[in-house]
Parts: C-alpha cells; sequence; structure tokens
C-alpha cells in the first residue's frame, strides 16, 4: 500500500507543512529505523536535535515546533497520529471470512453483515452478534452473549452466559469473561458457593489484554466502561466498575465490589482491597497495595498505599535503616556517657 | 420457579418464624434491591435497624434476633442460608445434554448417567467421569484423567494425562491442571529438565477459580484436598498439598513442596516461599511474602512477613520514616551542641 | 523398559564405579521412595550420611566422593544426571500419530516427518513445522508461523501471526504467543490504539509455564533467548529481550523493553519496570520491583530493590520499627530532661 504526504496528513487532520504533498509513501516506522519511503515522528523536542539520526522520508511532528526536515506534517499529537498512520499501513488482519463450517453455531443466532468466525468457535444459543465481528478460533461464547460491531476476539477467549460486548472491543487470547464471582458463605468449617446470578458488561472501545480474568457479578453486573484497557493477566472480581478510559496494567488485581472512577492508572501488580473507591484520574504505583478508598486526582505507590511523593521520600530511606538504627545506638551511647558525667 | 415460604425454610434447614407458610416467592435478591416476591436476608445487626429499607417479601435472619417483619424464616447462618436459596431459584444450568457429535472421544471411555458435554471437547483414551458430568466446549482432558460425580468444567480448561478429579468439584474457564512443575537440574550454563512423573489430585467439593495453573508432581503429587477453594490466576506448584477447606484468594502464587494445613486464607497476591509448611488455620495478609514456616492459627502480613498486629504497626511508621529520620538529625544536634558546652 | 546400570551409565556419560554392569533397573525414583529395582541419586553429602535409609538398587553419585554402597555410578552432576535418567525411563509421551481428521489445516502448510496433532487444532495459511512436532488438542497457530523440530504445544496454546518458534521448545497449556503489546497513545481523555507490527521469537531449547503471556514487539520482535524457562503466569510484554538459559518464575511480570541478560533469574512474583537492562547473571529476589537498570552479577531484593545483602539487614529491621520508633521518643525526652537542668 502506498499513501501520499496529503492523504497522510488528512488522515490525521494535520498539514502539510513541508515538502511534495503527492510524494508516496509505503510504512511507517520508528525514528531510528524508517527509511526514505516510510515516515516517521518525533515525539518531542529530544527527537528535533537528532534530525541528522533519521533517514525517514517524513516526518510527524508537532504543530508549535519550527524544524527543517524535506517533509513534515504537523499535527497537535504526534504519537497518536503516528498510531493512526501505523493502522492505515497495517489495518487490523482479518485472518477469517465468513462463518467457518468447522464453528459450532447454537439456535437462535443473529448476526451483522460480514462475520469472521473461525473453526472451532463455539456460539451458544441466542447470541446476538453485531458487524464485522471477527472471532479466532476456538473460542467460546456462551448463551445470550450479545456483541457489539467489529469487535474482535482472539483465540481462546471464553464469554460466558450472559455477558454484554459493546462495539469496537478487542480482547486477546485466552481471557475468561464472566467467570464466577470468588463467593462463599462460610459454613462451619466449610464453604457454601453463592450462585453468581449478575453479568459481564464491556462498553465500547475497551481493549482486554491477554489471559485476563473478569468474574461475573453476584447480582448485577461488573462493568468496563468505555474506552478502559487492560494489559495482560489481570484479574478483575464480581462486582467492580472500572470507570471510562481508566487503564490496568498487567496482573493487576482488583477485589470485589470495589469502584474505579474515569482515566485512573492502576501500575503493574498493583492490588485493590474489596468495597473502596478509587476516584477520577487517580494513579496507583507498580505493586502498590490499597487498602483505603482514594480521592480524585491523587498519586499513591508503596504497600500500604501512601502519598507518591512520600513514598518517594520512604523508599530513599529504607536502604538506610540499617545506618539510622546505628545513628540511633551511638546517640543512645553519647546520652548514656553524658548522664554518667 | 416460585417456592413458598415453608419450602425454602425447609431447604435451609430453618422455621418460619412469621407470615404465611404457602406464601409463594419467585426469586433471591439482596437486601437493597429484592421486591415484594423475593425472599432476602439481614446478615447482621445492622441490616436489622434499616428493616424499613427493604421492600423484600421475606427475611432470613438469625436465630437469636427478635424483629418484627411480615414474613420471617431462622435460621444459625443466614448467609449461608440465603446462599442455598439463590441457589434453589437459579440452580446451575448444564447448557449441554449428551455427548455432543462434535465432542472428540477417546477409546476405552466410561461415563455415569447424564453426561452434557459441548462441541470441541477432546477427551482422551482411558478416561473415567462419574455421573452427571458437564464439560463446556474446547475442554481437553487428556488420557487416564479420572472424573468424579457432578464435575463442572467451564469452557477451555485443560486436565493433563492421570489427573484425577474428585465429585461436585467446580473449575472455571482457561484454567490447566497438570502442567509440568518447574523443575530444572542446572547443568553448567543450561538446565536440564526433570520430567515429572506424578499427578494432580483435586478432592470432593473443591472450586478452582479461572486461568489457574497447577503443577503435576515430580513424584507422587500435587493435592488440593477437600473444600479449598482458589480465586483467579492462582499458581500451585509441584508437589504442594492445600489442607481441606483452604481458600487461596486471587493471584497467590505457591512454590514447589508447600504443606498448607486446613482452613488456612491466604490473602490475595500473597507469594509462599518453597518447601515450607503453613498450619491450621493460618491467615495470610494480601501481598505478603511468607519465606518461613507459620504454625497453626497464626495472622501474618508484609513481606516479609510478620505477626499481623505487628504489620499493623509497622506500617503506620512506615510512611513516617521521614518525620523519624529528620527527629533523629535534630536530636543529633541538639547532643552536638550539648557536648560543646 | 529395563536398563542395564551399563546402558545408564553411558547415557548420562558417567561411569560404573560399583556393583554389576549387566543389573537391570526398571525406573527412577527418589532417595526416600525409590525399590530395589530402582535406580536414584545422592544429590550431596546430607544424602551419604544417610545411605542406609535409601532402598535404591543403585545410586548415581558425585565422582570424587568415596561410598560403599552395591551398585553406583558416579558423574560430575548427579542431579542432571538423574533428570536424562528420568527421561530415558519416563520418555515425554506423544499420545497422537499423524494429524487429527479433526485437525483444520490452512493453505500451504509444510511439516517434517512424524507430526502429532490433535482434534481441533487450527493451523493458519502459511504454517511451517519441523520434524517431529507435537500439537495437543485446541491449540491455535495462526498464519505464518514457524516452528521447529522437536516442538510440544500443550493444550489451549495461542501463537498469534507470524511467531517464530525454535528447536525442542515447550510450551505448557494455556499460554498466549505473541498477542498485542499493551500500547497506546494518549489522546486527550481517550487512548489510541498503537498496532503491534512485530512477532515473538523463541529461540531453542525454552520452555514456557502455563498461562503465560508474552506479547509481540511494536516493531521488531519480542526475543526469548536460547534455554530460557519461564514457569507459570508469566508476563512479558513487547519489545523484551531475557537472554540465554535466564529463569523467570512463576507470576514474573516485565514491562516493555526491558533487556535481560544471559543467566539471569527472577524469583516469584518479582516486577521489572520498563526500558531498563538487567545484566548476565542477575538474581532478582521474590516479589522485588526492580525500577531501575542492574549491572552484571548482582543480586537484588525488596520492593525497591537493593542489594540483598542489605535487603537482608532491612527486613531484619522492619519489623523492629516500632521499638526504634519508641527509643527515640524515649531519647528525646532524656534529652529535653537533661536541657532543663
Amino acid at each position: 500500500m502506498e499513501l501520499s504526504l496529503e492523504q497522510i496528513a488528512q488522515a490525521v487532520g494535520g498539514v502539510v507543512a513541508a515538502g511534495d504533498k503527492d510524494k508516496k509513501f509505503s510504512g511507517a516506522a520508528p525514528f531510528e529505523s524508517a527509511s526514505n519511503d516510510e515516515i516517521s515522528f518525533a515525539a518531542d523536542s529530544r527527537f528535533i536535535k537528532k534530525l541528522d539520526e533519521t533517514r525517514a522520508g517524513a516526518l510527524i511532528i508537532q504543530t508549535s515546533l519550527e524544524v527543517s526536515f524535506p517533509c513534515i506534517i504537523k499535527v497537535d499529537n504526534p504519537q497518536a497520529a503516528f498510531a493512526r498512520v501505523l493502522a492505515l499501513f497495517y489495518p487490523q488482519k482479518r485472518p477469517f471470512e465468513g462463518i467457518s463450517e468447522k464453528a459450532h453455531i447454537g439456535e437462535d443466532f443473529s448476526c451483522g453483515e460480514n462475520p469472521g468466525f473461525g473453526p472451532f468457535v463455539f456460539i451458544g444459543n441466542n447470541v446476538k452478534a453485531g458487524k464485522r465481528v471477527c472471532i479466532h478460533p476456538n473460542c467460546v461464547i456462551e448463551d445470550n452473549v450479545v456483541i457489539g460491531d467489529d469487535v474482535i476476539l482472539y483465540p481462546n477467549v471464553t464469554l460466558i452466559e450472559g455477558c454484554i460486548i459493546g462495539n469496537r472491543v478487542i480482547i486477546q487470547g485466552g481471557s475468561v469473561i464472566g467467570s464466577d464471582g470468588f463467593g462463599f458463605a462460610p459454613d462451619k468449617e466449610e464453604y457454601v458457593k453463592i450462585p453468581h446470578t449478575g453479568i459481564v458488561e464491556i462498553e465500547d472501545d475497551v481493549e482486554i489484554g491477554a489471559n485476563n480474568t473478569i468474574d461475573r457479578a453476584t447480582f448485577g453486573k461488573t462493568l468496563i466502561k468505555k474506552g478502559v484497557k487492560t494489559d495482560n493477566l489481570v484479574h478483575v472480581a464480581h462486582n467492580v466498575t472500572v470507570g471510562e478510559n481508566s487503564v490496568l496494567v498487567a496482573q493487576v488485581g482488583i477485589a470485589g465490589s470495589v469502584t474505579i472512577g474515569k482515566h485512573a492508572i492502576l501500575a503493574g501488580q498493583a492490588g485493590i482491597t474489596g468495597h473502596i473507591e478509587i476516584g477520577d484520574n487517580v494513579t496507583v504505583g507498580p505493586q502498590a497495595g490499597v487498602s483505603k478508598s482514594i480521592t480524585a486526582n491523587q498519586v499513591v505507590s508503596g504497600s500500604p498505599d501512601m502519598p507518591h511523593r512520600l513514598w518517594l521520600r520512604v523508599q530513599r530511606i529504607l536502604p538506610r535503616l540499617p545506618e539510622l538504627k546505628k545513628k540511633l545506638a551511638a546517640l543512645e551511647k553519647r546520652l548514656d556517657r553524658m548522664e554518667e558525667k
């Protein structure tokens, strides 16, 4: 595929600020490795200083920067524009056209135009799928699941009974959506299983990483709101709500009935205890252990969690604890000697 | 489905303490959202104080409580009773009847009455399954596996060669039972794989969460005893024994050859080092790192683990370390000045 | 299967130091449980002291040890030799011969001699597989994947488009290789997906545990070098390189663009932040949080990471913080009293 400089500029809502608008490009690549027929981007001023180090044929740069380069597209957000250019040159592949004869389709299935279902896909009864849904091999979609338009399910994904998946949702391989929540009523030494009658609802434009587990609600629903992105091996327990455009990095675990606000970021391996609230725009540091609610716009780190700036100071002191202990002992001795006098 | 107050009381071993025994109910729901034809429960005295806030038609309450409400069932353990009522109204679904023609059944397969196997289930050779076993699509049951009665395997579960699964075991989607243990003999710079000739045995009434990994033993067996419950993304290494009715919360990791006693609770993201013993009734806090054996009835937290009460004090001091460091420096200066005089 | 003492000695590059070279053995077992027709090994001098406690018919021991026992094979590395003997007696099973008629094979598939593919295996287009490749049921191998000789893929493994798998690689059940990296460009409140055009390459003699997730590169490749071993539930992000013969223990998480050297060991639940370098022969302790590059041959522990010996001292002080705080307060009072005088 070839695209002209002008075509690329238009696709990303940018302006050609230098170069021949009709010049053709065949791909997009990083600053360091792009060749003359590829376009790249300068993420920030550090790249502007080393323009002689790239062999890219064109660069996407921030509107306010003044730069001398043969071909330039200016935009407000070069990184986002570059992501969109990549999607132009390397569109999501659709390896399946139509519904494989080796898929199993249950009763009362309805489906929009252009489905792409691979072999060994299982579709239960009364499933509804939107347009252009792509389901890779060996996915299991159980009864009464509803799937929106332009959804991609990678191999071995499981959607348990009754879950609702919005438009343009992507789920990477091996993730399990709608497993029973971890709820048991203690009865003497044993535990009685609490049936989970709820579902999981995933709203539009969510991406779920590989081998995630998102449990169905005891009652009602576990809710992953619009635009949320989860990395791999993330655990979301029953009755959790994750707010719009929040980000859950790899191996995060969220216990039951937690509510997370909009645009929060939970860094890798962080753990959130049950029944608390994480406000909008909160950032939780890697491996943090959050055991109490956090109001909006805070940055917390550590286990137990504390304000991030405080944690930075604490973590500088931790390796100095042996030294502090010695100092304390030395002070004690000096004081002993003074008192003796 | 409709059940009378008396039918519900009998099913949970309770007594109708108020109301018309023949009154019919059509479901069970939480205190806050139950409607007039649904039954709910009051978990504790906090709920008793706000009885005017529920519209439930009947309540399950603790035998010793005196309460005025139109319809009441009294039991010793309201939460457990409510879990059982939920199971009455919302019985575990059996989406498959018989063995799908699209399943693969190996040689010498034996199976009790009423199997329910979905499409693309793989059954190896010489597998034995009990009565009413339900296997969801795309599960893989390899050679010589033995499965008890009333077992439910959710989609994409893997049971590797020779594993033994007890009665009434439930395994949520994507879990792998019987993968090779992580055992390698170092040989200069390389590692020689140690073959794992053992199995995994899971006893009666165990529930395994989604995307768990339970490794087979090097020799003998990895053993998950009666009534154990594991949450999602739990790792159990080779030759581990988990005692009866113990609970492993999400993302717990247990290294090789650990023995865990009865009725222990390991909270989320806790890690247990290899070759140690965790006693009966031990509770391990979230994200704790346990590196030495723990005798029965202890509560430990932190990484490294320490008695929980001590950890509570330590974790209150951690954020105050910068302050303590300053105090120490101030004391030092005061002492310097005093010595100068 | 029966093997003579001499046959076993030859297979492990050892020497029969005592006993009848033609004596036959039928298996290998641990020191404690081996019977008279089985061979075992003495890992170190502790075992040599209790030779009367084993009923093994023969022992593999270290060349330099002088021991009196009926049948002895001497080698340089008894544990590695024992692992090889186990592999002789209990060779990796090949439950499938040929390519199941219930597998789906795409176009332009090429494959070496003696494949063993189970039912419901999906092979995309233009896939190349070497000799004696064993693919268990319900694995998904997407387009353009290349697989070497003697590879074993356990059930429900997913290999996404274009990934390259070396010779003698073993992947345990449920692992996902080649999922999209977690890369998004922030654009106001939303995130734009960055397409991942790269692949995952896994070199020879690697073993990947169960339910791992290894993401494809944004550009280029995520690289798992020769001899690497990963335990269960390990996460490797996009563009990571793991050096030869390094070991990733269960639930380790490695963020994007990290480079790990040769023969490193990352203990369970350790987390590595993005864009840093871990040198050759580095050991990272369990649950450690590594946030900066580490030069070769270091041992680090803790979160934040610090030299392991320092961490040992720090972790002994942590439980004593309440005591230190009290001491500090007491010193302060004493000083107050002295100043008053």
